[in-house]
């Protein structure tokens, strides 16, 4: 948990207050956000709400596991993270709370925490503890209904195991990883396209570490579409304006990006598009 | 008032503390929405600020009013809604404060708020107190200079009749209700598309029930276009997916849904088309 | 300070608390707005954040000096105003804390805060206390690793100073500035164009007193590509539905605008199209 980590070196941090965030594909041109927020703040006055982002795209269970995993590690740990993505809402799919050492998580059993599930051994419940629903609850928006109650009495003290059992099984998806298609050289692709363009991949630090040991600034190059686009660079200004370039990323990831420009309209590559790295 | 229900089923809810929502069509892209949270916690830091939509299509008060009636429920009664939809800012049109036993509502006399109006018997005040404006009123932007510091004053305590006078006909507008054309059929309109694409109609839950009386989900067929679409679905994922049908949304209106689709692209059906529900 | 005015004129408005606004070109379809504020609450819980927006143009400095100017004076003059459109992140330009009587400022120098640095004498200092940085600081986001911190640190009352040492040469951009072209004439052109298309100009108050003294309604008219569209208006509706006009708006800048309509669609201009007024 990094923030916390700051108690360490900088003046003393506070007591940590309820946080809850929230990150759908619900958009905000309706009134989906503010009704999960009014029925927030009528349980919990006191709480801070963060909205993460409510433009998942819709349905999209990949993206929002590749975004859920990189947002949390800036929030306190006693932070409640409401992810909603959630085509199958009323069917049989069932509603989760997951502990873990960087707080609690609340969602749909359908994939979208895949890494968090993948690190550490969270604690999963189902959530079943009606009296802490909306008392009318509909079939279409438990969001508003299930989740956003549950979390804001979690949020005012209720332990995790009073919302119900532990769940063995949740459901995890197939999230791509980089592979190794030579002794020296690795293949990941684009998972996530940002605002700026720039073309966030799943290569990682220890992926780049694993091929090359250490100096990975002096040994690693970047190829795209068959052309070499060099070493990585420390920030965006080290390539000129309107050229493109890769570096490792705030959330250490290998991001492709275009100085001043947009990377994705530059490279015409989308999402699921190949990166290439390699030891030279 | 739905969420304060929860006090009679679930655990203890604290005090309502002063909550403020805003529903507009200035969009995020500029400064309105943020100059308007400035006047507010100029005046009062401690209060909530929700934002519903500020996505409303310009000037568009006939989607202010369907949204403002929907999410309103979903707040405690303690809450004070200001709703901006106003190209007659500056000219002759009043701005009023509403008091209903759901909350107050703030905004111009120019119809947004006509399903408010229709519902109980709400006290309805022309706002006229400058005492209470940004002492630097100008004719473009009554949503920071009136109706933001107004709302603020009032969730601090000062009672709504301090605002103004008894104002005796606020304007109304007419919203499209649904018909019954034959004995076995009723015919609604679209009256709103959300972000999934979702069309969201103007056939209630009573509307089906005087059609039917009791067991809505075995008798009631939906038709769209000329198709019978069968009978109700209970959630979105009772169709296969791509394919189409109807369900009684989380806000009681009858919607017609494309399972992991965007039902307005596939149907090409708009704001206005419409829908017949009939009895089999 | 506008907002504290109102404590001369209406009820007695409480002590101050921190508060602090964000405006980047970061979007809300990411994550990066929402790790900035994990940030910020797991230093600070009890400020009150405001998005003021992150749809600024990517890298567009002149449309975030020109939003700046216009916001700050709606907000408390305790407030810290968060601005990040940076290009330049991680390279040699430095991180930037600017003392004014209207509030403090954080963010690069680059020129965003070219309006701020104009007006009186602000205090301007080098941000380079690393125990107030996030830990983990990296090269790609100092939104998310220095402004944040820097500002929750700030708003629990660590005082500027403690942040580093005066900078005595801030960078400033060149903004442009209405020119007299005959003895009664002004030409300006288009900075801004707002959610609704209405054209906002670099034209204000002062520059039409310059040119005609008093009684401004009675004497100017606009020109808009050759044609003269007569005196201004007071608001939107002294226009006919449809029609074009032009008034002073509510931040002090002569805006054109389309009543009921899309003046930018309509008029065909865009940011840096003239506008001439002149004295009949």
């Amino acid at each position: 948990m990094k923030s916390l980590k700051l108690g360490l070196t900088g003046p003393k941090i506070q007591q940590p207050v309820p946080l809850i965030t929230l990150t759908t594909d619900f958009g905000t041109d309706g009134i989906f956000v503010g009704c999960m927020k009014g029925v927030i703040y009528g349980i919990n006055p006191k709480v801070n709400i963060v909205d993460i982002t409510h433009s998942i795209a819709s349905y999209d269970r990949v993206e929002a596991a590749f975004l859920v995993k990189s947002f949390s590690g800036d929030f306190p740990s006693s932070s409640i993270h409401i992810v909603v993505v959630d085509p199958g809402v009323g069917s049989a799919r069932k509603p989760l709370l997951i502990q873990t050492v960087h707080g609690l998580y609340l969602g749909p059993d359908n994939g979208v925490f895949t890494p968090i599930l993948m690190e550490g051994k969270p604690r999963v419940r189902e959530i079943t503890q009606k009296r802490y629903f909306r008392p009318a609850i509909g079939a279409t928006f438990h969001g508003r209904d299930l989740f956003a109650p549950v979390a804001a009495w979690l949020s005012k003290g209720v332990p995790p195991q009073q919302m119900g059992p532990i769940y063995p099984n949740p459901m995890t998806i197939s999230i791509p990883k980089p592979e190794r298609i030579r002794s020296n050289r690795i293949k990941g692709i684009v998972m996530y396209i940002d605002h700026f363009g720039n073309l966030i991949t799943n290569i990682t630090w220890k992926n780049l570490e694993q091929l090359v040991g250490s100096n990975v600034f002096e040994k690693i190059h970047v190829k795209l579409s068959g052309r070499d686009y060099g070493v990585l660079k420390k920030n965006y200004s080290e390539t000129p304006e309107g050229k493109v370039g890769a570096l490792m990323n705030s959330f250490g990831e290998l991001e492709v990006f275009c100085y001043k420009g947009n990377a994705q309209k530059r490279l015409r590559l989308k999402k699921g598009s190949s990166v290439e790295v390699f030891r030279v």
